[in-house]
């Protein structure tokens, strides 16, 4: 019987252990896409509880766990309420055990070895230790503590193009911090036109950052460019989009062009018209990135905000959101396509929500490859996704259909400075698989070859990807 | 090389047979969802031999064994045609062998086991033994005797709502019966608006239980509710539906009430008018489900009635059925939401028949939690899915997705009463995937814990979620 | 630890490597999809060197291996360009260990074995050695030879209706060559109206084969029924069709022949319009197949030609193929519908692309059984999905809603001679599935029964299945 979280937790062999310390265990971490405070990490930010930096506060936080407490049958006031961080973690601590086989479960005991060094399974029995344990050391353990511990060389965050990268600026003067981090260009709120007030509060917010109208399509387009020039300035290499709806149909910029219009008047548009937009929006940034050596990232298919009740009273990123089922496949070739077509195809990571949908990713990526190595990427299992089966999904879809040793890996996509072990989660399964090969006879034990695609997975890759050679 | 269906079947380990053993094995059985025909359990069904107990009779009976029958050559005549008992049996002993890898393999010999306490294979060798042997045993083993050797402490059957539940009384007052059944509301012939035959009938036959007119669309909704009362003082605390294709748009009565009128007099109505229809009398439904204290069960993506000719034949439950492939998220991402809003969500349990549809099941179910434990639950592997694949994956998505700790567990939604073993079958298979949790780190040996969950799943939980506390 | 590739290669257990040693290590093969040239058959192609056989010249070949390459990053001049044979076998072998995890560098690896009888992993060290031998090997090794050393006994190749079948008169003529080889039909350029200069071509070379004006679709349907006896008389029993976009909505005969007169006048016609031509078409067709006494295949939902600027420069079969995830489950079902009802449902096997498709198509083709053994089948894992997992899903879901045994098994699909062992490879798996059933207690250990499943998967059902006991 395995030691629960012991050293070769997930490896099922030595072959696969020996892997895992040679070559994953120590690798920095480079990574790419989360959604860190760039305030926090300027300012080193000081957790005033372990409460608040598992589950958040002032109804900001973990989601994630969220929803597994609700499921619990925790009220909400011991959640995201107004219980004191003591409570608030007693009934975490005590619905724990009842997260049996979900990551919650696995994660959060790993940040307790990791960042905590503590061993104890969380629990009624245990809490009051763990608590006070976990209390002391917060008070030196910040924010910026969290992230040098996890070896972490380079992240990137995720930023709006109105955002004037303040901090990024403190950060990057700032000698004493090891850690690169950079910015990350996430243009949402200006794509999803039928948000009307979500929309038109960013295009008020651009153009103030801007100190100019933009009251034209073109002038929006002027203005992201110029962001664009702009976030370059200050070291970004990197955007992100969240296409819940993957839209394309056609190019046509005079009707992109109308959609705007009636969306800055208020109006109600249809679906088409906001396909028309964003089509022709994601192909002029995909050239503008392309010009700039930025690279693409689209995070495909959540549905979110789904319960009208939770919204009203609660807002965006409250546990309300889930995994769509559209169909992808036609759509995505056609973008693809017409973006080769116009130039306007940078290096690409494709990331599905829905399990369905890696079949046509992993087959229509291959399509349009040729363009310099692991020039399109299948993203690392995303969200709902990232745990023991997703992950292992990911990885054997992509192998079957590509080349896992080109794969650019892991990112923690994460709102916590404590998800670093993610990384090593997904490591372990990583070495776990490919130790499965050899040992199924599928490939050679040649371990100077596996090693080399173990580093370049967890590390090499991405920087490749990312920053060039 | 281990036994067949020997005492380790399933297990892959001693850890996960002792955990079965002592945690799951001598659970009762609560069987919250069935087709049994409570007048055979009230009258105490004599089977007249063993085919039809396993084949059925007079073209009622077991279609998952013959579409396999069908598969693998048999000719109709000795499927469920005019053959005898004994040359049907003949035929399927024979062509049992070849359904090797088949949980009708698996069942079947796990029911000669458990209720006739014999374990010789099925096939042309043994086939004159068992016919005489099954037949001998069936002399004394009655329906009620089945239910009873399988330890089943409740059932629900399927009622309609026109039913006048006589059987029920019947066995309610049969002190002699230990095993408590229920009746379970299924509304669907009221609910599927474009069966114009059905439909109508239904309405005449419920009107005619009434002793009044059900001439609007207003009067169908005071019936329905009125049965309900009816159902809640049988003792029925359940409702089931079966949402072949799931239907939500908006809540709008006039259009539902027009559409009620248009399907009265006979005319084809539009699918968006079948829409308007069954979202308000779904809405409707779910108030009173709620008032009631009910549980609500969906069961999402049947095709039926796939072949014409077969249909035309034959009519329903022959083995016409399918599994179908609409996209479901969005459309019960918005029924959820509604009934949410107007206080019409009960404690529901969502069933898909597609593998595709868990993703966007399990995660939009976790949106709508927080009015209990367990409040919304993923439906346990159903119809073509619950078999070893099937049920691992459902098990493996609701850890990954939400809590199985909180899992109502297994139900037959059989018309057999030779079913039971399914529970056993199901509870191998959970036990070892919780057993796995622990041989690969991932969860610490508790046995306390890991006994209170399972015990929990084969049980409690299903009793909680339906009767309370 | 396994040796890579050796004799216990992907069987899990000895007992596993007993069942594949006895019954379908030595089984003959039955090829009965797959695309080889016949003319090259004939002429007992001489590949000029191994660049040829694995990678192909002049831009035709293995774009399989094309995509991996260039994902890998190296030149399309190496891949598919003008570089010579050396230099581009040189990128192949150096970019080979990174294709770890991936079919394709199993399979190259075991045609290395199977046909040159070198153990050397393919690499940047051994690619002289390789290059040299292979090259050596195959002055020798001859088309003909690479079939006969595969222990093929028949293989059906993929012709078109306009074809002559001139090279496959010439193959049967010539005794000294003991494979039988016999054409399949596969009329998609006939079926696939929407590709209008294709269809007219297509239409345009049957007229001048039959040397009469094919101006109706009465004119049409009569040649193409002409062109089935001719194919009949040469031997044919079996019939294949790329249906990437599945179709049928109704019979209309007036509508059908409207779509045709359209298309040949060179008329862009709607989605409707071809659903109008191809349900009628393929019904027509069912009802030739049937009387002829010929098998049907469908192969659902590719979607092709992916990348404009590549099918500009490069047009078909260059790696630009992807997996749609079309809904096809009530298309599908009604189309079968219509071909039973109308007597024009032949021996049929149903292939899907998406693996989110197996659960709506084993379900479904069940409902149609009941016509002869195996009468319905799902067909093996295809293209994209024909890997490790893939395949083991593909026999896993077909044992859990079917019968395995009753399975017609593997077949290439293969533009390549060298393409054979994956015959191997799929019996491997095929094997440690079904060894996997008894040793988890699933099944008894009746090894004649069990030798009887697999060789009658290997090999006997194809041949029952396509020629009648």
């Amino acid at each position: 019987m395995k030691e629960f979280q012991g050293k070769d937790y997930l490896l099922h062999s030595d072959f696969a252990l020996g892997l895992y310390e040679e070559f994953a265990k120590d690798a920095p971490i480079f990574d790419f896409h989360c959604h860190l405070n760039p305030r926090q990490i300027y300012e080193d930010h000081h957790f005033s509880s372990i409460t608040e930096a598992w589950l958040g506060k002032d109804g900001a936080g973990d989601h994630y766990k969220w929803r597994l407490l609700r499921e619990a049958g925790v009220p909400e006031e011991l959640i995201t309420g107004k219980a004191d961080d003591h409570e608030r973690f007693l009934a975490f601590a005590k619905a724990m055990p009842s997260f049996l086989g979900n990551p919650i479960y696995e994660w959060t005991h790993l940040e307790l070895k990791r960042f905590f060094d503590c061993d104890l399974p969380i629990n009624g029995q245990n809490v009051e230790i763990i608590w006070n344990h976990c209390n002391e050391v917060l008070k030196t353990l910040t924010a910026r503590k969290m992230i040098e511990k996890s070896n972490v060389s380079m992240l990137f965050t995720t930023d709006d193009p109105a955002d004037d990268l303040h901090y990024h600026d403190l950060i990057a003067q700032d000698a004493s911090f090891k850690t690169k981090v950079l910015p990350c260009w996430r243009p949402d709120r200006f794509l999803h036109i039928l948000n009307g007030d979500i929309f038109r509060k960013a295009i008020g917010e651009l153009s103030a950052r801007l100190e100019r109208p933009i009251d034209t399509f073109d002038a929006l387009l002027e203005a992201l460019h110029d962001r664009l020039d702009f976030f370059k300035a200050k070291g970004a290499v990197a955007t992100d989009h969240g296409l819940d709806t993957l839209r394309f149909s056609h190019i046509d910029k005079d009707a992109a062009s109308k959609a705007f219009d009636k969306a800055l008047a208020g109006e109600n548009l249809t679906e088409a018209e906001a396909d028309d937009y964003e089509s022709y929006l994601l192909l002029s940034l995909g050239k503008e990135y392309k010009r700039l050596g930025f690279v693409q990232q689209y995070h495909i298919g959540a549905i979110r905000n789904n319960t009208e009740v939770g919204y009203k009273a609660h807002g965006v990123d409250f546990g309300y959101d889930a995994c769509g089922d559209r169909n992808i496949a036609e759509i995505l070739a056609k973008l693809l396509s017409k973006l080769e077509a116009e130039d306007a195809l940078p290096p690409t990571i494709l990331y599905c929500l829905n399990e369905k949908d890696y079949g046509s990713m992993v087959t229509l990526m291959n399509v349009f490859q040729g363009k310099g190595r692991g020039y399109l990427q299948l993203g690392a299992a995303w969200w709902f996704n990232d745990h023991y089966d997703g992950i292992r999904k990911q990885i054997r879809v992509l192998m079957a259909g590509g080349l896992i040793s080109c794969f650019v890996g892991m990112l923690t996509d994460s709102r916590s400075f404590l998800s670093y072990p993610r990384h090593e989660y997904f490591r372990r399964l990583l070495v776990d698989e490919i130790a499965l090969l050899v040992e199924e006879g599928r490939y050679p034990n040649d371990r100077a070859m596996l090693g080399k695609v173990i580093e370049d997975i967890c590390y090499n890759n991405a920087i490749e990807f990312f920053l060039g050679k």
